[in-house]
C-alpha cells in the first residue's frame, strides 16, 4: 500500500489555484526557520492582508476547542469582533517575545498607538515543539518575528518550516500545513483556506485517507505521550458577521477529527477565522458602519468547505514534512519516510 | 424621610416619552394578572414588532448573569442572533404551558412551520413566585398566554401586574419595572426601552436614591430566604451587529447591581437584548444582508443609557407595586406602604 | 459490498456489557413510541439513577455544538453543575409539553418543590421529526413522558423507537442509537454509555466502516435539506469535577464527525453529559461537601472512549433502525434496507 | 464635605486583619515602581503561595467582564481550573516582557519544563497606563517581574504604586487597592481578599460613600476619554470547586458597578479568583483526587463579601493614591487632593 498523495478521500469541492489559505485575496504567508542542531524551531507569520492592519482591521472570531493552550489575543478578537495585528505562530515559551516583537512592529506602523489613541491587541498562537526543540533556550528574537512577516508571500513552504519546524503530528512530523476550497454561494464563487499548526494526536489514532495507518505501519520511535495542540486559521472572503465567523471557526473541529484525534488532554486547540470581505476601519466615521453577511440558510457550503480544508491542511502538515531529528537525538520520521520505508 | 418619586439619582440622561420600553417603536406589552386568594400569578408579553416575528427576525443576544434559572429560548438566540416570537414571561412552573401556546401562536400565524420550513425557537422567561403565588398549582393557562399577546399595547401597567403579579424584590412588592432613556449617538437621538421582571435581593441590602433604606425604615416580614431571579429585556433602535447586542445585554448587571443586589446563589439572572434597526428575513433572499451598526467607540452613550434604565427599572418595579397577599397569607409590603407606614 | 454488522472500525475499546448507555450502574431508559400513519414520534427517558433525582442529583455538564436548539434546562446544569429531573427527550414542538410534565413528575415525588424549597429544573432535549411526523400536531401527550419514565429499564431497544421514531439520520432512517465502553484508568474499570437521538446529516457525506456509502449505494429518496440535530447524552461512573464533565461532553463532537457530519447550519446539535460517582444533596449538610475527581493527566482513555461511544451510537441509531413512512407519504429508508436492496 | 476615609457605606462585613488580599493565609503580594518624568509605570506580583506554583496548583476561574484587553493565561486557567504561576500585573505593552520573564522564573524553579512535562501556563495581566506613561517606551524589564516576585510581602502599599503608578480611575489618580472580608459559613470563618488595578471610569460617574463627587468636586483635567480597564483578583480559603470559583469572579463586576461604572467600551475589565483550600498536584498521584467545596446553599455569604471587598478595593486604589504627573506633562490629581483642595 502506497499513500494517495491526492488525498483525495478529504477532497469534494475543489481547491483553490495553490491550494493555499493565500488563495484567499490578499492573505499573505512568511516563515522563518530555526534549525541548528538541539534548534528546532521558528516562527510563521499570517497577514490578512499586507497594508496596516491597526487601521483596517478585518471582522474575525475564535473558538477555544480546548483551552490547555498559551495563545494570547483571543479575548479581545471575540469581545470586538476585530483582529488588528499580523498573527503570528511559534512555539509555546516564545509567545511572549513573539508579542513583545509583534507590538513592536505595529507601534513603528501606527505613531499614535499609546499617544493619541488605545494600545494594540497581539495574536500571538502556540504549540509546544519540546519533542524535538530546545525550548527551554528560547531562540526565537524579536527579529525572527519581524522578518517572518517582511517575508510573507502569495506562495509559501509547507511541512518542517517556520514555526511548525519543531512539531510533531500524531507522532510522525508535523508542521504547517494549508488548503484552500472554492465555494459557490448564490451564484457567487467565495474561497475559503486554511492554515494549520499540527502538534497533536497519536498515531496509533491516525487516520489518512480513511485508513489507520497503524494496521500497515509500525512507529520506529517510542509511543510520545501527548503534548501537542493544534493551531487553525481560517481566512475567507464570505462576507460574514462576527457571529458567522465564529460559527465557522467552530467547525475546524470537524476537520480535525477525521484524521483520528479525540482532543486530547494536553492538546491546546484554537481556531481563528476572518473575513477580508469588510474592512473595520480603527477610527469612527462617526456614523454608522454597514457590513454585508450571509443569510445562514445559505452558509451551510462554507462549513463544509471549512471542515474539508482544515482535513486536509492537516494531511499537508505530514505529507510536507520531512524527518526532523532535533534535541536529545529525538527523531520525528516523516509520514512520506514512514510509508516508503516500510514498503 | 420621605422617598424621592423621581428616583433623580438614577438619572442622567433624559428619558422617553413614556419612560417605557414601549418608548421604542413597535415594541408593545401586554399582560394577563390572575390574582384570587393563593393565586397571584401571570403573564406578560413582549412584542418586539407586532407583525409576523417568524417571517421578519430581530438581531439579538442574550447574557446569562446567573444560570439557576429555567428559561427558555436562550440558546437559539445565541447561535442565530434572532429572536422570531414575542418574549413571553410568566412564573417558573408555568414555562412548559407558555411555551406550549407560544408556539400554538406561531403555528397559527405560520402554515409553513413544520411543513415547508423548519420549527420555531419560542422565548419563555420566568421567575419563581412562590413566596406568595399557589405556583405548584400551575394555574397559567395556555390562554392567557395567547390573551396577553392580543392585549399588548403602548401603554401598560408596571408593579404587581401580569407576570410579576406575584413576584418580590428585596423582600418587598416586586414584579414588572420599565424604563427608557434617549441617547444620542453622532447627532442622531435613539432610545434604549427596559422591561424587567423583578424577584430579586435581600431587604438589608436595597438602595433607593443611594440611601440604605434598611437604616430608616424596617421589614415587617421575617427574612426571606432569597430563591428570587430577575428578567431584563433591553430594546432599542440603535443599529448593532449581534456581537454588540450582546455587549448591551452584557451591562444589564450594572444596573442591578446599584439596587444592593450582589447576584444571590439561588437568584437566576437572565438579559436579553434586541436592536429594531435590522429585519431579518425567515427566508434567504439568495443574496447577502446587509446590515448597519455603530462603530463601537461611539457605543457608550448606550451602554450607560441601559444601565441607568435596568436600574430605574428595578425600583420602578417597586414603586408602581402595591402591596399583595398570597399564598400561606404572606403578605408581601410595597415600598410605598413601607415608607408611608413607618414615616 | 455488505456492511460489517460489527461495526469494528468505530473500535479499539472493549464494550460495557450491553454495548448500551445503561452499561452504566444505575441509569435506565424508558420509550413511548406513537405510530399511526402521520404521527410517528415519542419520548424517551433517561434515568441517570432511579431514585429521587431531586434530593439526590448528579454532577453535570452541558455542551452547545451548534445552538440551532430548543432544549431546555442546560443553562442551570452549567451554572450549578448539576442535574435534578430525568432527562426526557421528544420533538421539537413537544418540548413545552414534556417540561410540564416532568414538573408535575418531581412535583408529585418532592412535596417541597415550591413550598419550602425552590423549583426544579426540568431537562427536555429535542430534535425535529417534521420530515416523518405531524409535527404540528402535536401529538405527545404528558402521560406519554410519565410512562416513558415508568418504563424505563436497563434492557431498552434502539433505532426508531421512541423519541426517535421520525428522527432521519444522513436522509436514512435514524432515532435512537447507543453504545458503550470500559475505560482502564488507573488499574481501576470504569464504564461511559453514551445514548444518541440522530436526526441530521447528508446521505451523500456518510461515512460508515470509513467508507463513503454514496460511492456505493444511491438514496431513493429526493435529497432533503438538512432541518435535522442531535442530541447526545453521556453517562459514566468515572469520578469527575463538573469542568472535567465539561471537557467530556466537548468530546461528543469528534465522535459525530467520524460518520461524515460537519455541524449543518440547521442542525441543533448539543450534548450533556454526567458521572454517577457523587451524589449532591439537594439540602445543604451545614458543612462542606468532599468529591472525588480524575487528575487531567489520566483522563485522556475516557476522552477516546466518548469520541468512539457517540460515533458508534450514531451508526448504531442507523443499524437499528427499520424504514418508517410517515406525515406526506415520506418514507424514510433504513440503511438495512439500502444495502440489502441495492445489493 | 470631607471625604469618609473608613468608607462605611462600602462595609456591612468585617475586615480581615490589615483589609488586604494577604489577609488570606499564604497570599503575598510585591511591587516594582519606575517614576522618572514620562516613566510612570511598574510591575505587581500577587504571589497565591511562596512555594513552588507549577508543582502545587490552586483552583482558579476567570470571568471576562468585557474583553477590550491583552491579558494572559485565562483560556488554560478556565480550561485546566488551575493556575500555576504567580499573576503578574503590568502595563498592556509589556504584557510580553513580563510573560518571557515570568516563564523563566518558572523554569528556573523546574527543571523538567519543557524536558520532561509540558510547558507552564504564565498569568499576565494589564491595563493601559499611556495617560501618565510612556507606554511605547517599554519601560518594564525582565529583571522588574523578578524583583516584584521576590519582594512579595504580606504587607504592602496601594495606590501609585507597582503596576498601579500610571494608572487612572475616574478620571482621578488609581492604581492597586486591596481590601478583606471575613465571612462565616457554617460556624466556619474564612477570608476573601481582593487586589485591584484601576484603571477605568468616568469622573462625572463616581459615587463615593453612594454620593457623586461630581455635585461637589470640579476635575481640574479635561476629560479624559476613557481608554481605561479595571483587573480584579479575588483569594480566598473557602474551599470550592473550578465551577463555584467562576461563580465566585463573576460578581467581581457588582463592586465595581457600586462606584458607578458601567463597563465602558473601551475598559478590559477581567476578574480571577483562585482558592487556597485545595493544592493541585501537577503529577498524577495515579487515583482520583479529593476536593472539598461549599454547597451552593451556603455561598451568600462569600459573593456579598466578594462584592463588598472589590467596591471598597477600587475606592481604596484611590484614596491611597497620590497625585502623579508624567508624560506630556499630565497630572492625574488623587482623590485625597481633589477634596482637600476643592474645600
Amino acid at each position: 500500500m502506497g499513500l494517495d498523495k491526492q488525498h483525495r478521500s478529504t477532497r469534494t469541492l475543489s481547491t483553490g489555484k495553490n491550494n493555499l489559505i493565500t488563495d484567499v485575496p490578499g492573505v499573505k504567508v512568511g516563515h522563518v526557520t530555526l534549525s541548528d542542531g538541539g534548534i528546532q524551531t521558528g516562527v510563521t507569520a499570517i497577514l490578512p492582508h499586507d497594508g496596516n492592519m491597526f487601521t483596517d482591521k478585518y471582522l474575525a472570531a475564535s473558538t477555544v476547542i480546548n483551552g490547555f493552550g498559551k495563545s494570547v489575543g483571543l479575548i479581545q478578537v471575540d469581545e470586538m469582533g476585530t483582529i488588528e495585528t499580523p498573527i503570528i505562530l511559534t512555539n509555546t515559551l516564545s509567545v511572549g517575545t513573539a508579542s513583545t516583537a509583534l507590538v513592536k512592529h505595529m507601534l513603528d506602523q501606527n505613531e499614535d498607538i499609546g499617544v493619541k489613541t488605545g494600545t494594540v491587541n497581539p495574536i500571538v498562537l502556540e504549540c509546544n515543539d519540546m519533542q524535538l526543540n530546545d525550548i527551554r533556550g528560547m531562540h526565537v528574537r524579536e527579529t525572527h518575528i519581524a522578518q517572518a512577516i517582511k517575508d510573507a508571500d502569495i506562495v509559501f513552504s509547507e511541512g518542517a518550516v517556520g514555526a511548525g519546524r519543531g512539531m510533531m503530528c500524531h507522532e510522525l512530523k508535523g508542521g504547517i500545513g494549508s488548503a484552500s476550497r472554492l465555494v459557490k454561494i448564490n451564484e457567487v464563487e467565495y474561497t475559503v483556506g486554511v492554515l494549520v499548526m499540527s502538534n497533536h494526536g497519536s498515531f496509533e489514532d491516525l487516520m489518512i485517507d480513511d485508513k489507520k495507518l497503524s494496521n500497515d505501519f509500525e512507529l520506529p520511535n517510542d509511543k510520545t505521550e501527548e503534548k501537542g495542540s493544534i493551531i487553525v486559521v481560517i481566512a475567507t472572503d464570505v462576507p460574514l458577521s462576527e457571529r458567522q465567523l465564529k460559527r465557522v471557526s467552530n467547525r475546524a473541529v470537524v476537520g480535525l477529527s477525521r484524521t483520528g484525534a479525540y482532543i486530547g488532554n494536553g492538546s491546546g486547540e484554537l481556531a481563528l477565522a476572518f473575513s477580508t470581505a469588510t474592512k473595520m476601519p480603527h477610527q469612527s466615521p462617526k456614523e454608522p458602519l454597514s457590513m454585508n453577511f450571509l443569510h445562514d440558510d445559505d452558509i451551510n457550503p462554507l462549513f463544509k468547505a471549512t471542515a474539508e480544508a482544515v482535513h486536509e491542511s492537516v494531511v499537508s502538515s505530514m505529507t510536507h514534512a520531512e524527518s526532523v531529528s532535533g534535541i536529545r537525538n529525538k527523531t520525528a520520521v516523516s509520514l512520506n519516510d514512514l510509508t516508503k520505508k516500510t514498503l
